[in-house]
């Protein structure tokens, strides 16, 4: 029987699963939705249930699986330690237990990286060794691969780049810092600003979807109403750029990639977002090429996740001479 | 007879060169004024007739030479592209005449990227696979090292961590940007904002140097008037280093490295900048455990440079099991 491996994509609203050749070709796929109150363990016997059916329809033997998961986790030790999203999955032994069932190698990664990777191995990334990811939906998280291998940095700390410092006097954010880039470039951040500025008063085709309360109002269509030609849309939108032009041009200052790439509910306004956002940092960077480096939407949209947890199982096949 | 290898650190103001055994132990050195009003050629004929001096002395039979200069520069090529450091080195073809003369082979790397380089096989960085090097004189450059090797990015781009926008309205810079780290936290920036405050009549012991002019007042006595107890100089001390955290939380927030090492002559001021600087870190970074980054002061003095072209071409001897 031909050798087949495993990934799973672990988050806070859905979870997909993938069974793919050992060069990570998916052979069969599923998604369905996480249900957080049901716990980790009920939650991950569905997935394994689900990835042992996947198997016996590849059908093949099953030699490694990979898992992406909202962080934060220990890789080290296959613990997930308290993401936000995942509530009660604290010191949870997600590695031990998918061992323990399928008898295979398994190797754990956050899911910003697994995506960076699954995006460099499949993806907008492809034929790029150093590149960052970021996501900007409801958050903005990150992965980082340098010689083609994911960043983790101390502590897992690399690519948090939602968490650069862009106002130092800015709004409060979640992670307990103020005016990060999350704080004003997320999807969530671009609806609240655009809601208070409503709420206020400002003129927009956005006031209609406030009239039955500020939550109708949302990045997407903030976006659509730029797009539109509203004026009030498009300066927030304008904005986010200009806020998230200072968070690329210090990874630029940094590490000067070959391509960044973005993912997220926010990226799908593609162009939209990366038009302006190229001729900005164009006009604000200086010491690095930026005509040569690469502004890309995602190219596996919400499977990122998914290709790159098959991504850390399959064979890199990428020796080079 | 023995084999040795040669670096060659060249710089604006000064030259260095040493001979060193295969590993890296350096045997001879010799340090000369770099005279950049001779021009490239007779600078380098001279650069090339101590090192040729050095392994007369060392003895031994000369294999490799490695050799750090100021950039910009075309590695791939083995160019010297224009440095605004040494006027005429345009498409100076330095690798080409250094594999000429001593026909060995010959590796260049700008100078903070071979700086970064030698703190981390010989310096403070030792035992760190990932460690940014920043420098902070003049001007603010860098160099960024993953899994022990030189991160060198488009255009070689990476590591130019000066060039950070922290103030998108700040003062214009020398690269064309605005608000750059370099703008507000190099020596000549640090001595800029206390001229310009004590020409509009702050009070401050710092006065006296500026009785005969205001380059009478210079980041180090800055340094050395906040050490003091000077109220004026610890502002501009305190400011440079909130600037400072601001830039150094953008790197953390990338990569979280396990240090940085900060050379060039504002960091002499040791832990006068880092003891407020990781306060000020700790304050502002949440996502990565800051406590566990290490930020020190160089290890190799001024040499670290001359280091790095050594390390440019020493055996790694790092291969692990």
């Amino acid at each position: 029987m031909s050798r087949i491996i495993a990934g799973i994509d672990i988050g806070g609203t859905k979870i997909a699963a993938a069974v793919a050749s050992p060069d990570g070709r998916i052979i069969a796929k599923q998604t369905f939705p996480t249900e957080v109150e049901k716990g980790p363990h009920e939650i991950l016997e569905r997935a394994m249930n689900i990835v042992g059916e996947l198997a016996r329809e590849a059908p093949g033997d099953l030699t490694a699986v990979g898992v992406g998961c909202a962080g934060p986790l220990d890789v080290v030790r296959g613990l997930i330690l308290s993401p936000p999203n995942l509530p009660g999955w604290d010191e949870f032994p997600l590695v031990e237990l998918l061992k323990q069932r399928f008898g295979v190698p398994v190797v754990l990664e956050n899911d910003a990286n697994a995506a960076a990777l699954g995006e460099q191995r499949f993806g907008a990334g492809r034929g790029f060794e150093n590149l960052v990811y970021i996501t900007i939906s409801t958050g903005i998280g990150g992965g980082v691969i340098v010689d083609g291998r994911i960043v983790r940095g101390v502590g897992s700390g690399a690519g948090e780049v939602g968490h650069m410092t862009i106002l130092p006097d800015g709004p409060v954010c979640g992670c307990g810092g103020r005016g990060c880039l999350e704080t004003l470039c997320s999807g969530t951040a671009i609806a609240r600003r655009a809601r208070e500025a409503i709420g206020q008063g400002a003129q927009s085709v956005l006031s209609v979807y406030f009239s039955n309360g500020p939550e109708g109002i949302t990045a997407a269509r903030v976006a659509e109403a730029a797009r539109s030609g509203d004026r009030f849309a498009g300066e927030i939108w304008s904005e986010t750029i200009k806020y998230l032009a200072l968070g690329i041009g210090n990874i630029i200052a940094t590490l000067a990639p070959e391509a960044i790439i973005f993912g997220g509910g926010v990226a799908m306004a593609g162009e939209q977002l990366l038009a302006p956002l190229r001729q900005r940092l164009i006009e604000q960077v200086k010491m690095a090429p930026v005509k040569d480096i690469r502004l890309l939407q995602a190219g596996l949209g919400s499977e990122s996740g998914l290709y790159g947890a098959i991504a850390l199982v399959a064979d890199a096949r990428r020796d080079k001479a």
